[in-house]
């Protein structure tokens, strides 16, 4: 098969690290992860501030509404990626080259910080230390009658949560936006809302399934965990790194069940 | 009538178990099976740890938009059948052959056991004791003041839910994915969709009309159910023939309606 | 006008009565019907046993869902009559013949039947007796401190709700799957839709605004009504002419209506 | 490349300043943000006047359907703008030249007046005092146990939130409806209903996030909170200038931002 070599040239396309359009592109990449950053977060926080007795649900709406819209704003300009794990998973199966997922990923890392940044500007301090900026917490350190304990999650239960729901989010959601196909036949706005609705109900089930105070839900985004955790440090580093591991391994994984079904069904 | 050595040949076809396109298709099976029963799951005690006066209509909406999105994913790889019921109609009416559906029915079984260890992965042990890990039981054994008793549904009344439910699932929603024209007509969206909320209706009715504390709710997916059995055993084994017989009468029956109605208007 | 012993032909043609074809489409009305009955009387009993604050609204709702959905299922087979007032207004304004109209009839109200006894196999005796399984009542007897004594709607009210409801219900939405131009410009899932949303609107309507304990709200479907009555005997039976009588006089009402409006609008 | 001189001779054409088209045009942007303002400040005194525990999401949904309506309404007739911070980011992108949007933010202005003095007409002096007319405000004036204290946001924290805020709004919706492509491809209802659902997240996420006593939420319209100021005057004006510099601020951001991107992708 002689298409291994083209698209290996593809994958690896350094050229694209000196594009001027690939790092253009990437601004619509890091402004739609800082305004992301910015949304979830608040809303996490609104929802809690809210007198309601289902926080979750009106959150995970919220989360599912504001996913589309932002995917629908950025896809023109740069595919609508705003998640590290998107443009991996893009890179992946070919559909991106590597270096043009290199700059996205950077871009959202970036944004990711400028949406903690703004977040960190407009909350009083004590909201701010009470929802820890709406970072990805695994645990948090409380006081007690004796003194302060940690409590959350643990490690190796939140690290199967970000493999497990990033795959689901991958398979369910990501797998119609990769299929053109697909795409072409459900048009631009139902992929946007199905990939924000899959989003919301897995945010949806991970904050209550678990029903570990402490615990901040599932990341699925790492540039998302990033910006508060640079902003805000302390305990948000810790356990840092399973909102990066996990996604990765699922990508992997997603990555290999792409390759496994029928290929002629992807790329049509 | 010649067409019918060639449908039996089709029925039959035996080559298609050893075809390498059958089994990369089932894959996609696999894996929708597994992501619906951790789903699934994880919605049921989602919406019964949310402090919400109806987990049941939650529940039954969030599943209906889960198994919309899980068909939608699926059906351009396999057909987006992830549950024997279908496949067996399927088969029976001829859209699929037997080998084909046999190979589908083993790939949703070890999906369903894939999600259920999934599931065991990420909630502690009491949440997977209150709530069986999200499986199907007729009945559930709980300590009272004269010692343990089983409380439940009785077996006879869950058998004529499990055929009439599925009846009702095949006859409203499959039956119009079945028929082409149906299909085509309706476009692929708006059958998932269709699909989804009569499942979701059912699950509804099911746990609602019941109230019989202890049963979770009518099957129709034997791979669904097989899954947590497997992984927790005990008394979710006790009836658990019903979830597969159940559906497997309802087949019948289904079968038996499409060869009697006027048979033009299928296949067109 | 030569036309009229055509149309006069068409309506009496007795032959269809010996029709294979009829009787086979008829076995969609049937299971059809049987569905509809055991899904519209499992939504009221669940509606009312939730802890909801606004069971009308639920039930309404999910009752427009069903019917929109039976009728996609059942459209292509028979025509998607399901109910004998469709039936019977069908064979009015020229439609269908009158043969095959009183075959769709009968086999709506074995299908009633049928279903109704599904629902008493599922059902535990408690509910059953509260909910007369779910059947048309215009009265029910409840125990008081002076004796048992009979509570309930009067029955030329009832009568007059039955009427005026079944000519909404033909007016405002079996009129537009009549009239042919109109039902090819909204497409046949806007049309299912509507006469379901219009059924909803009516059950939420006539449940809400008669507040009379004891009447189970309007029929607008007398083979709805036969099933509970037959298995069930009894109370359902006192009154119970109202549930065929109003919609009849109805469907002549609305015969005439047709036949008084521009006829060019209708059969196009 | 030549289109610069053709595009900067349409930002500076004079002459629509004196064509009647684009006066008549700024009827439809005068009453569409006096209805506006009427319409967004009955919904913030509806909202809390009712005994409701979630006024901030009744009071966000209802905002994105008024929205909506009023911009359907206006745009076959004007663009639909009516808000200054849409006409300027049309001008900034070439969309529309600055007389015209000069034209169209002087009508906003009128309207906004007209708006609240509608509203001062039809409510009590008391809803009137306890809402401020429904005007922006950084901070409000309340009686104390140590006489009157002034209670309500930084003005640094709210000039921060109208930056974030508009640009978030102008980044997440009206780039859609600017990107002819995306626009067409979208449909205009759906467009419309993006910005007003946009409108709505944001004016629920300011209203709660910041939980200050005394702040209105974020203004994203200078319009809208010029009215209510000049006819109740007092402390209206304290830091009035925040919802004019802040929205123009954003403007720049976006012009900058649409100037940065991959230039094709916009206007086709």
């Amino acid at each position: 098969k002689k298409q291994n070599p083209t698209s290996l040239r593809k994958i690896f396309s350094i050229h694209e690290l000196f594009s001027l359009d690939v790092w253009r592109a990437s601004l619509a990449e890091l402004f739609g992860t800082a305004v992301l950053v910015f949304a979830m977060d608040t809303i996490v926080i609104s929802s809690y501030e809210t007198q309601t007795k289902t926080p979750h649900l009106i959150m995970s709406f919220l989360i599912a509404v504001v996913i589309t819209i932002l995917l629908l704003a950025t896809f023109p300009i740069s595919g609508g990626h705003i998640n590290p794990v998107i443009s991996l998973a893009a890179a992946f199966t070919g559909l991106v080259s590597l270096s043009r997922a290199a700059v996205y990923i950077l871009a959202q890392c970036v944004g990711g910080i400028l949406g903690a940044l703004a977040l960190q500007a407009v909350v009083d301090t004590k909201t701010e230390q009470t929802f820890s900026l709406g970072g990805c917490t695994l645990t948090i350190v409380v006081p007690s009658a004796n003194g302060p304990v940690v409590i959350g999650l643990k490690t190796s239960q939140a690290l199967w949560l970000e493999i497990i729901c990033t795959f689901f989010f991958l398979f369910g959601s990501i797998y119609i936006a990769f299929d053109k196909r697909q795409a072409r036949h459900l048009g631009r706005v139902m992929v946007c809302a199905v990939i924000g609705v899959v989003v919301g109900l897995i945010v949806f089930i991970s904050t209550t399934v678990t029903s570990a105070k402490g615990y901040a839900g599932v990341g699925m985004n790492p540039a998302r965990c990033l910006g508060p955790a640079l902003i805000r440090g302390g305990h948000l580093w810790s356990g840092h790194w399973v909102f990066w591991a996990g996604p990765a391994i699922a990508c992997v994984a997603f990555a290999l069940y792409t390759k496994l079904i029928p290929s002629q069904l992807l790329h049509n």
